[in-house]
């Protein structure tokens, strides 16, 4: 079972509309709400291919009351820690014509009490549930102390469980001196974070400040694994066209399977973990699995063994083609 | 105490960008979540204003919960119809540059048999409350049977107590069929729902079907009251710049305000109500103050007073220049 924090849910609400008007009142031809957030997308591709998982996550108001029915409805196992504050909602606008708007609202501001319940809440997990992994993902709600991510790891980490953090800024930088395991940011945010000139600077700085791994994903150029003596990198799966939204989620998702799958687990008896080519190559399946699909959170289990095998027996030329392209939701 | 009855409510959030742009992420800087729907604005004008109301409204989902938390938080007495479809949302996109854009969801699906429970909850307060009037305003949800209006307003008539209706289409043209006392629509509501060619043949296509008045909101044109005989006319308060959403509404708060005034109340002891200049210049002003505040259903009762005493002085000319342009949210 992998416990997976979701420090800033959401309710993702996606409207279409005939045409995309600013100033225009426009009449919502449909509408869809999904349970958001980065590690609520980790948590939905783990269980959509058979690994358990438990959900942390702070919830409060109507919105937070939605997502924890809506989470019941997946059959997604969850903890909630109630806040004050409301959670907060995202609306994206869609049409057949312009890319998709988004309009993302800040979130609530989570006081250190509450943010202490969501620590009691994971070290009750990370006591009782027999987890093989951590994972912390997505951002922090404004004003929120970076240091409760390091806590996590922290928690995580004495207890000889492997913790990977994706998240970015100053939280990156907390998850690090903690310890993480593996630190999982896209290159910008690593760059952003570390204000470092390239990738490898960047990682070095990460696993200076005490990360074990640095994984880094690439979008279209891959995904690379750093530790200090080397650099394991793999390319995207290629022809794949979609929606390019939750693929670093799913990526982290299939990351996480392939440790999770080794005979020792994750991690075997507080051995290192190493994030070798077929740990990446499964990463990368699951995220080409993500991108066709046309909302963030999903794969298709035949889509990442298709892209698992594709990766097994030809890695530098193209699967067979797909045109299909999903609705960028 | 007046009876408001809003069939299809709504969670009115307004989200502050920096600039509307299509295609692009943005950050939400300040949000507004407001409990609306016509009928919920007249209510709350009249409540700001001194008058006791009842909303009664299908509430469903958590948006539904919302609203009722809402109300509750605003003290306005209301008894909510649980329908298992969710309360709409409607989010308004402001900035400082362009026009405000408008998503309204199309509404919940409400049953046959909720409807009953709402037209029940309507009855239980004509019979229990002593209300003065019942108002019934704003859109049906989708595929609604008109007749609903017809029957809200057919159990005020059997009990002696006036019914304004402040509806469009199919419903508007109901609520004259069941003898409305007064049905208030704006003039393109009025043309759009008769087909008739002018506001005076529209007037009195809903006179023949059993209105007693035709109130006709103009906007910036004024207000006007028809009957079979005669058509009474105040025009707008000239001067007055800001918000036009919900003018319509507060000035419907307004009229039904002067009526209730009277020594003999709405209708005296089931005697005919007239719509005179008084009530229409009550109304004009409501609707006046209404514009000057950022967002609908809203009235400073000191502004009411001033655009009052400035009716029965001095119609014709302005009054004092307002050069405050409220937020159009």
């Amino acid at each position: 079972m992998i416990i997976v924090v979701t420090p800033n849910p959401a309710v993702d609400v996606t409207y279409r509309v005939a045409e995309q008007r600013i100033g225009a009142t426009q009449r919502v031809l449909d509408v869809a709400r999904r349970p958001g957030g980065k590690g609520l997308n980790v948590g939905r591709v783990l269980a959509a291919t058979g690994t358990g998982t438990h959900a942390v996550l702070p919830l409060g108001g109507p919105s937070g009351r939605w997502v924890a029915d809506a989470l019941d409805a997946l059959r997604l196992p969850h903890s909630d820690v109630a806040v004050t504050g409301e959670t907060r909602t995202t609306v994206t606008v869609v049409d057949d014509r312009e890319h998709p708007t988004m309009f993302g609202e800040p979130g609530p501001r989570v006081t250190p009490d509450e943010w202490d319940a969501v620590t009691a809440s994971v070290e009750r997990l990370l006591d009782n549930a027999e987890p093989s992994a951590l994972v912390v993902s997505g951002s922090l709600p404004s004003d929120t102390d970076p240091a409760v991510v390091g806590a996590w790891v922290a928690a995580a980490r004495a207890r000889g469980v492997p913790g990977l953090v994706d998240c970015s800024g100053d939280a990156l930088l907390a998850a690090a001196d903690a310890g993480a395991t593996i630190c999982k940011p896209n290159r910008g945010e690593l760059l952003e974070a570390t204000g470092a000139a390239d990738e490898r600077a960047g990682a070095l700085q990460l696993l200076d400040r005490g990360a074990a791994v640095v994984v880094v994903s690439r979008g279209a150029d891959g995904i690379a694994a750093h530790t200090v003596d080397d650099v394991v990198e793999v390319p995207a799966i290629a022809g794949v066209t979609g929606n390019p939204t939750g693929a670093g989620d799913a990526a982290t998702a299939g990351l996480i399977t392939a440790l999770a799958a080794r005979p020792a687990g994750v991690s075997g008896a507080g051995a290192p973990v190493v994030v070798d080519e077929t740990a990446l190559r499964t990463a990368a399946a699951f995220g080409a699995a993500a991108v066709l699909r046309p909302v963030a959170g999903e794969v298709d289990p035949d889509d990442v063994r298709r892209f698992l095998t594709t990766t097994e027996t030809d890695t530098d030329t193209d699967t067979a083609p797909h045109d299909r392209t999903g609705s960028p939701a």
